[in-house]
């Protein structure tokens, strides 16, 4: 499957609302829970999340349109989240998420990409060269990776409590896979 | 986490309307597509949920509550839901989803179950004894495995298009971890 930009707004602009139907007033149990230490709760990926919006994608996407390869991304904190979430409600964060993500998706609108823009190409820290595409495909398949996570850390709760059904259900299975 | 009836409930009450802000009216391409053949699309995963709404859940907390361990439940049929789902659309199956769910938590509410009830016993066909706790847990951990599929079948298909991101991406190095 290619990447195609209108299959990535899609999806994009459905990951709010499906978080907020997953997650809005759930139980703490299952939103502040996490898989051990110096591991994520779902407070913390929708706070994640909310960081992605303000400082990774449209502000990377905007750098590859206005300067192309010759600035490098401001690397991503991974860590960004923890100060700007700090007393606030899921519900707060998921009201902030479905924001940020609207507003960016509006620009994006607004940008009326062409085929010949996809193919721009600006330069990450870490990994070089990559194209305007590659970013906003992987702007989708964030969300996936979060949403992911997201059930895998809300299964891990009741890794006990399915008793002989643990075996069976794949997400208890799941390792997972994060990278730094 | 122990296992608790009523955060159990709130989780599988959200899980159609999560699907639902996720799915509908998602281009195709995100919900047709399948990680290879022999394995399930986003479309294949509705059906089997509505499945189990009619076949595994609810019909089985029924068996452990009039029969306890004297019955063996009805072995669960994964190809249950292709026959079942053939000509219809995703939205169909997601209104069907939500209906069944709906009946089912209804039916559940009425019960009152107790903590004794939780602790009553079953015979599942591959495990043998179970309790109606586990039974109930399992309902919730196995809408989050099938979300957990979900995001991997679909980022699967961005697997090229995200370009040198692949490595940084959890649910890109997902392996399934299905259980038949």
């Amino acid at each position: 499957m290619e990447h195609h930009l209108p299959d990535t707004i899609s999806l994009l602009s459905r990951t709010p609302a499906a978080l907020d139907a997953l997650l809005r007033d759930l139980p703490e149990t299952w939103t502040l829970c996490r898989e051990g230490e110096n591991t994520w709760s779902v407070f913390d990926v929708v706070g994640h999340l909310i960081h992605g919006e303000r400082t990774d994608w449209m502000p990377r996407a905007r750098m590859v349109l206005e300067f192309g390869e010759t600035r490098t991304f401001v690397p991503f904190d991974r860590g960004g989240h923890v100060q700007e979430s700090r007393g606030k409600s899921l519900g707060q964060l998921l009201d902030e998420f479905a924001r940020l993500r609207s507003e960016n998706l509006a620009e994006l609108r607004a940008c009326n990409l062409r085929q010949e823009d996809l193919e721009r190409r600006g330069r990450h820290p870490a990994l070089g060269v990559v194209t305007l595409s590659q970013l906003l495909a992987t702007w989708a398949a964030h969300d996936l990776t979060h949403l992911h996570q997201v059930s895998r850390v809300m299964a891990y709760q009741y890794r006990e409590a399915v008793g002989p059904w643990r075996k069976y259900l794949g997400v208890l299975q799941c390792t997972g896979h994060s990278s730094p």
